[in-house]
């Protein structure tokens, strides 16, 4: 069994090329929920959601988050009934937010939510928030504290982000199936999610950076930065604000001591000695997916590098 | 200012005949709320959404209830999660029942939020809940007791009704807003609506029935029932199996004591007579409405009726 952590757009990618490389039942995915928000009194799961739509095979292709070809009639009333619409809810996705809600309110764990709406939608692997307890990102900008969907959705990222607050994390506790599903993974892979504020707070759950840090390998991470700049989101900004290396490089030396093996761009080949002398081994591979085929691919090289350092560790 | 009390399609359609024949700001509508029910987490008022979407302009000509071509993604996306579809909530309906539900768990009572709603639609009339307190109407048929919305909509009216109770209905109140507008009111007028199942729980709010029977009139009744048979629904049958005479004079005899005037159509002519028996003038108009022009035509004519008693009583 693999466990795979992963963020929003990026990380579902290879949570579904991984999805589709592996038997049925062989993949856990542990998801970032400090981007959770409650919007017109719905609780709204935007990573969880966005790996469950791909691996679904709903995800709208065109954005990578949301379904397919959805439409926007109830996001259009609600403005009319004067909400704000620029959380872009289509109306297939509300249906999951009512559902989810309906479920939380009657006292259902966030877990067992999600295990019932995974189910639901024939997805035949696990996929798991990182808790039960909600965390909320905030970043801290020149403009003020902001919460992280205002400042990534509403302000379309444009605030310089000067330091990042998981609010609630140390009442978080990993869902009891995280910890024995790190346990008993054969691999842990750490998806190409922005590592500060989607792996980050996965990390940060009091008990699953330990639960990572003490696993025997092989444990991989694949870089979200490529040739300095991050495929998509403000990973790159980001990590340059709070003054990080902005390259695979950086990404690596965030996850040392965790991890023991990474997986750069082609395009980052020249970084792989420098990575290495963090205590890594480094596969160089094309890490781009602009296709289902490239998922699949990248998850198989992953996994191949995965039992590559399993063996040479015998 | 002028006091409809209305239940769903029948009575919308003559509260927009109303609305269409006064001054802005001059009819307020005192609506049933005993058909209201929870579903997917969300508070469904179904006779104050039938009633605010035709005074809107927006209600689904075809059926009556529900939104103008609206659509059913969402529902269809709930039914993929395993909730039931049998109460066809269209996307931009839904958006009015997560708007409501929202501000009514923010602790805003219905007949605000309500206000909110039909303000954001700009109509130009006040809508007002029977209660703020919920209140859910039972049917007692040989099949068992059952919720409202499941006779009247999954079971399609099939089963025979026996007995009906107003579940809660001896904690509600009427708004007091309902209170001062049927004192300050000109005339009452009853809509066509189902006697037994939505006139009946407004008249049975405690408080409210007095407010009616001692207001001066003119208090006139429009008959729902045309030629022996409902124009909708199921009140016939209701009135048939809870022994009351199917016809404008079994209307009558029910509102005896609280109406000043009855108006039946013209192919219950003959029945005229016996109502004036009971106590109160009769009207003979063409009741029927197909179109809008319908409503405003049967409006004029109720309004006239209206100051035609109110005259002869100087």
């Amino acid at each position: 069994m693999i466990v795979a952590l992963a963020g929003g757009v990026g990380g579902a990618k290879l949570a579904d090329g991984l999805y589709r490389a592996l038997p049925a039942h062989q993949l856990t995915v542990i998801v970032n929920t400090a981007d959770d928000l409650d919007l017109f009194g719905l609780r709204i799961c935007p990573d969880l959601d966005t790996v469950m739509y791909t691996l679904a095979g709903i995800a709208n292709p065109l954005t990578g988050w949301g379904i397919r070809d959805d439409s926007f009639a109830a996001l259009e009333m609600l403005g009319r009934y004067g909400r704000p619409t620029w959380f872009r809810l289509g109306d297939r996705d509300l249906a999951t937010h009512v559902a989810r809600t309906e479920r939380l309110q009657a006292g259902v764990p966030l877990t067992a939510v999600t295990a019932e709406l995974v189910a639901a939608l024939g997805i035949r692997a696990t996929l798991l928030p990182m808790s039960d307890a909600p965390v909320a990102t905030r970043v801290q900008t020149p403009a003020g504290t902001l919460d992280f969907q205002d400042y990534f959705v509403r302000r379309h990222q444009a605030e310089t982000v000067t330091g990042v607050v998981f609010d609630g994390i140390e009442r978080a506790r990993p869902p009891a199936a995280a910890l024995r599903a790190l346990e008993e993974a054969e691999a842990i892979i750490i998806c190409p999610s922005n590592p500060i504020v989607s792996i980050g707070p996965i990390l940060a759950v009091p008990g699953l950076r330990d639960a990572v840090a003490r696993h025997p390998g092989p444990r991989v991470a694949v870089s979200p930065i490529v040739a300095g700049r991050a495929l998509r989101g403000p990973a790159d900004r980001m990590l340059e604000s709070l003054g990080h290396e902005v390259s695979a490089y950086g990404v690596a030396a965030l996850y040392q001591g965790l991890i023991d093996g990474m997986v750069i761009d082609e395009a980052d080949a020249a970084l792989a000695r420098r990575i290495e002398g963090l205590g890594m081994q480094v596969l160089v591979a094309p890490t781009v997916m602009n296709d289902p085929d490239d998922r699949t691919a990248l998850a198989v090289r992953v996994l191949a590098f995965c039992q590559q350092i399993r063996q040479e560790a015998r």
